[in-house]
């Protein structure tokens, strides 16, 4: 499994991804889901991806070496795109050229054509954006009513995300109810695991703020989870307890 | 959707199901979910159903109309089990009934046979139980190390669950952490919903000790929803913001 997750808040963008494979659930491992494309005061661009690790490499391949347009001739990269918009259409295009190469076999093999990618970043003169792609190389894009998108494992994650989360958070508030998020998600499933890979970037510095590799045992993010569990069970303790119970005759009321 | 979820710790059982159906996404009703079958003295059993409701209902009817035992020629019922492993073989027999009258004919309509059950209480003499029964009418039994099960959209109401609830967990506050998972779960996917129906029974007490309906807006759930979501900005606010920054020339480091 995997589990990312984007946020998109008035101030810039933080983007989160695990990095546990599992092909199966007897082979488990490490592999980097989030990569960053930067050019500091140009540009910066940041991809997670889930699905099939083998769709989603090519992606990336294709990408970062470049697609040829058919019709300029000229070869096209994440690096050259003019804009955000026509940046997410060539991952769109990289993956349909993906799956035109392999869509076939996988299906012959009882395997899934199956991925999805978060992207977002800022290039110069254009605004800060999010979007989601999906395995047919269609996207959405985040709007400012729901800040943020997921993609993977995503149901654990999403009630604090959902509580928490508006456009207005700030950033550190943004990624900090990430990693809660992320936190409740491998307490849940042990196929999204540690590391954990970060990337913030402030509306218009065009260049990460924070590229970071989060490691097991990490000091901030152990304290993070102790105090996260810690909460949420005095927050329940802290709620009176339920006044119900069955009245004469079987007849229901609430105390 | 549907979300039902079972408690069982030392002091008896906690069952909470929810009442929305839906047949496909434009199709939304109130049925009861949660059934409860008491004798008091003798015995207090609940069911909650998801899945197909066609199938669950017919489930209902066989378990309650009773079906004749082939080698005694009795006809059996919920009520005329001698144990509550007796009367989870009976459910599970009655699904399998229903899968060879009903079974095929769904999947010539593309619809899928489709049901699961949670089955706890306790007959006298015996244990108090909690099961959860599958489609083939197989069934699984709760222990001391995970005390709790749960069918339908378990997902988001999950973490509060693996968090806050263990074997020695009261009946109030296993109650109050039902409701508080119910609550994320309605939360984050609308197929699930109000009204909520609540079973209670202590341990060795052979009859229900709640069985109630939470309707909306009722004063006490309307808190916990309220006080629920208050704490959890309060928790995430609590915690120190973090102290990741990308040092110079990109390499990562954590402030």
């Amino acid at each position: 499994m995997t589990y990312c997750v984007g946020i998109s808040v008035r101030d810039g963008l933080v983007m989160i991804a695990d990095t546990r494979t599992n092909a199966g659930i007897d082979n488990i491992a490490t592999f980097r889901k989030l990569h960053v494309f930067e050019e500091p005061g140009e540009r910066i661009m940041a991809m997670c991806t889930s699905g099939n690790l083998s769709v989603s490499q090519a992606v990336l391949n294709y990408v970062q070496e470049g697609m040829e347009n058919t019709e300029t001739g000229v070869v096209d990269t994440l690096m050259t795109m003019p804009s955000m918009f026509k940046a997410a259409q060539l991952i769109g295009r990289a993956i349909r050229t993906v799956y035109e190469t392999d869509g076939r076999s996988l299906e012959e093999h009882n395997s899934r054509f199956d991925v999805a990618i978060l992207f977002g970043g800022q290039i110069r003169g254009g605004k800060m954006r999010l979007f989601m792609i999906y395995s047919a190389g269609n996207f959405i894009e985040v709007t400012a009513d729901t800040p943020y998108l997921q993609i993977g494992e995503h149901k654990y994650g999403k009630p604090i995300l959902d509580r928490a989360v508006n456009f207005n958070t700030d950033i550190p508030d943004a990624l900090k109810i990430g990693l809660i998020s992320m936190d409740s998600t491998m307490r849940s499933n042990l196929g999204v695991g540690m590391p954990i890979d970060i990337m913030v970037a402030h509306r218009d510095a065009l260049k990460a703020d924070i590229n970071y590799r989060i490691e097991p045992g990490e000091p901030y993010y152990h304290d993070l989870r102790e105090r996260w569990s810690a909460a949420l069970r005095a927050a329940h303790i802290a709620i009176p307890r339920p006044p119900y119970a069955t009245g004469k005759n079987g007849v229901l009321d609430a105390g």
